[in-house]
């Protein structure tokens, strides 16, 4: 019998990626999650996906009615269905920590340019976006699946895990009101860091400027702040080891 | 009597802002192009928007039925409408060049970007999305009203009037076939230059190795791409003058 496959909630212990190329990124890297995938009757360049699914057990079914209802009118071909998973952080590894993100696209394009920039690990403070939801994960276009995500109820309980036990992570918070400007030359260059990004809208909360070394993009007066995206992709770039 | 303002298109010599703060982006920086503004019955904050009015002599209209006409569902309070205008690039100064943009939320943040790193010049190759169309304008936080944005329907065009003549001025084609790495180590830092960047699908087309230095932000292969205004954000952050 055919698990019967509903439009995406929070709640659930599944969710899914649309379109063919996000779906090859889970079939990839988290082949042990999928329950199934599905494919419309009209697309053509089936081999690829159907090898990974059999080399996994994985059920392909051909179902336009099942893509057409959780596609939300998007052009979509395959579906992947996989059960959601928890990591743990790696705390030998650079973190960049989104504080209360609240933008799903936003949070999917940041997933996707950490990837590009070596950063694995990505810790979440909540309340936040689910980076579960569909168009997180299609934002990321499939990023998600190579990233270790973990969400905590507050900085402290981040701290705990893995910054008290690693005097050597050095955290820099990204504030508009940090008096340290982040340039080519000053960038420090740490082995063990973390990146703090606040939400789109309000930034980070001043305490953070306590938590860790505030730190500021140099930014013409003429415009009020960066887009978030813009942000973290400079920081990431910047601090990777080149 | 009142100017019949409809909702946007390209055709159109006029076209419009919406919010409050981007309006007076408008007001401020374009003030000589705005025909009229527009707030709605229970915006409550209107002294800024009409002392900018009054002191330009333009017309303050309150009307919701514009106001919902017009905003497309958003939560709008604010209106600038203005006639579109056009610019020609300063000759000395560095150039943003798009080559074919199709987003018009990714070219409103390109805008807004380059307006926090200093580029004030933007070079658009056609075909290409409608700078003045609303969602780029509000995508860009009212950023257009301080850029001087021109459209050549090619490369040669531009080439013809601020390249052959500016010998001094450097030309960078961001490409992922680019042999050269641009790092924070190795970034050329001319006076004079034009960052060119290609479709968001698409890239630049291979001519541009040949018209402009090709070079390549170092990413991991485990992402196909970066995203464009990712791309952008970094490509203006390292070519300032710090």
């Amino acid at each position: 019998m055919e698990f019967a496959v509903k439009p995406y909630k929070k709640e659930f212990a599944y969710s899914y990626v649309l379109g063919a190329f996000p779906t090859i990124e889970l079939l990839t890297k988290r082949p042990e999650t999928v329950e199934e995938v599905y494919v419309h009757s009209s697309f053509t360049d089936r081999e690829h996906v159907e090898q990974l699914c059999k080399s996994h057990g994985i059920p392909v079914r051909e179902n336009d009615r099942t893509i057409a209802k959780l596609s939300d009118k998007e052009n979509v071909f395959v579906i992947g269905v996989f059960r959601k998973f928890t990591d743990k952080l790696s705390a030998t590894e650079p973190h960049l920590m989104l504080v209360n993100p609240s933008n799903m696209g936003n949070a999917g394009t940041i997933l996707r340019t950490c990837l590009a920039f070596g950063i694995h690990d990505i810790a979440i403070i909540t309340p936040a976006i689910d980076p579960f939801n569909p168009k997180t994960i299609r934002a990321s276009m499939g990023a998600i699946f190579s990233l270790r995500i973990q969400c905590f109820e507050s900085f402290e309980e981040y701290r705990k895990q893995y910054a008290s036990a690693a005097p050597e992570r050095q955290l820099y918070s990204f504030m508009l009101t940090a008096e340290e400007q982040l340039t080519v030359e000053t960038c420090p260059k740490p082995e063990l860091y973390t990146l703090i990004f606040g939400n789109e809208a309000t930034g980070l909360p001043a305490e953070y400027a306590d938590y860790a070394n505030a730190i500021k993009i140099p930014q013409s007066p003429e415009v009020d702040s960066l887009n978030l995206t813009i942000a973290v992709g400079i920081g990431a770039f910047l601090f990777r080891k080149s």
